[in-house]
């Protein structure tokens, strides 16, 4: 089994929900049969999305990412995530300068879509993650076209991650649903809730089987990684 | 702010939970004002219970448990946390080898029963704890008696402890509430979900405010600290 290194605090509550999901998709009978991980959780990264968006005050967090990376590279860690999707933007310069294989949740999104036949994605993620292109760009490669909200639906998309997940609050359905439909109307064959802050929305409102969480792919991806192919089912 | 170093991984379903109610517990209003936190878990750490019990071939978990808490310090950690009561035991030797502030969930508790009246405290934890008598010892300072189950109890506790959190079933609530009216009807004003793995069922089954659960207590003791007074309520 490999050592799993987190770069956590991208958020906190993500970062905790997302090592639960590590644990829960790890086949395990005892605690001995699970993954060592170290996860370094720093909620003081500056914010990406600020910086993405070229904010006047902004300041770079890629610094801070690699010296994050490095500290859980130095203490073993051989496979290192990084549960805040908007980060990946960084993806290449984190990777070079951490000096270890960063897991990329994107390409594994892109895996997932191409294995299962899906072309267009609805996709529920930050304005960072969006002006970036990382998702358009990344799922060109699988053959997957993205399919955003419309100007409104983003807002109401930014206001839950940052208005309600980062401050504490539960998500407001009556939100949530209307941005998802209108992307399946749109023509979208599955919704992937695209930011790891969105997946608390999964937790309390029992979604179908037409959404995808991205923070299950990433800890998915991690378990295979980590221990050579053997990861349980996601629910 | 204080760095927050926890040594996790005894069992990773209970140090996912526990850092959980560390971010929710604390009053935040962005990612940045959350406690910077290092979690290594260590699933690998040899079993508690089966050391305290003596088993033939039980290792001794001490000299991981103090490597692990070295790594925290080593890397800025200033209050180390273990969300693992059985682990307890060592809470004297763990201090000493890692030359910090461990937190001690039991005194916590211990605080409390104090301030909020309780004498009688019913008790399900492990037979390791039991054994150690970390929990009465701990307590009596305190004036608190501690209330266990019976054999047949304790038991199913263990049952429930092993044979389906850790391996990642879920309580069964006609097993789990016997045992703790058992406790009730001998007395005890209070019962506590004193094995960290058994917050689970806190998470599931909206037990009533009689219940304590042993990782909110290390949780919210741990953001005081961490942040100088400031914690929410728990829920």
């Amino acid at each position: 089994m490999k050592k799993l290194g987190i770069i956590g605090g991208l958020g906190p509550w993500a970062t905790a929900y997302f090592y639960s999901r590590v644990v829960e998709l790890t086949p395990a009978l005892r605690d001995q049969d699970h993954i060592e991980t170290i996860i370094y959780s720093v909620p003081q990264i500056p914010d990406r999305t600020a910086f993405l968006l070229g904010e006047p005050d902004a300041e770079d967090p890629r610094p801070a990412l690699v010296d994050a990376g490095r500290m859980l590279a130095q203490n073993g860690a051989e496979v290192i995530a990084i549960p805040c999707i908007t980060a990946h933007a960084f993806h290449q310069e984190m990777e070079k300068g951490i000096g270890l294989t960063v897991m990329h949740a994107i390409r594994e999104l892109g895996k997932l879509c191409w294995d299962t036949g899906i072309s267009k994605l609805g996709i529920l993620a930050t304005d960072g993650a969006r002006l970036s292109r990382i998702y358009d760009d990344v799922l060109a490669g699988y053959g997957v076209t993205c399919i955003w909200p419309d100007k409104e639906g983003q807002k109401q998309v930014m206001d839950m991650i940052y208005g309600e997940v980062k401050s504490g609050k539960k998500i407001s359905e009556e939100v949530f649903y209307p941005v998802a439909e209108g992307l399946f109307s749109q023509g979208a064959e599955a919704v992937v809730l695209g930011c790891t802050e969105l997946s608390q929305a999964k937790a309390g409102m029992k979604l179908n089987d037409k959404y995808i969480d991205i923070i299950d792919v990433l800890a998915s991806a991690c378990v295979r990684e980590c221990r050579n192919g053997t990861v349980n089912t996601v629910e």
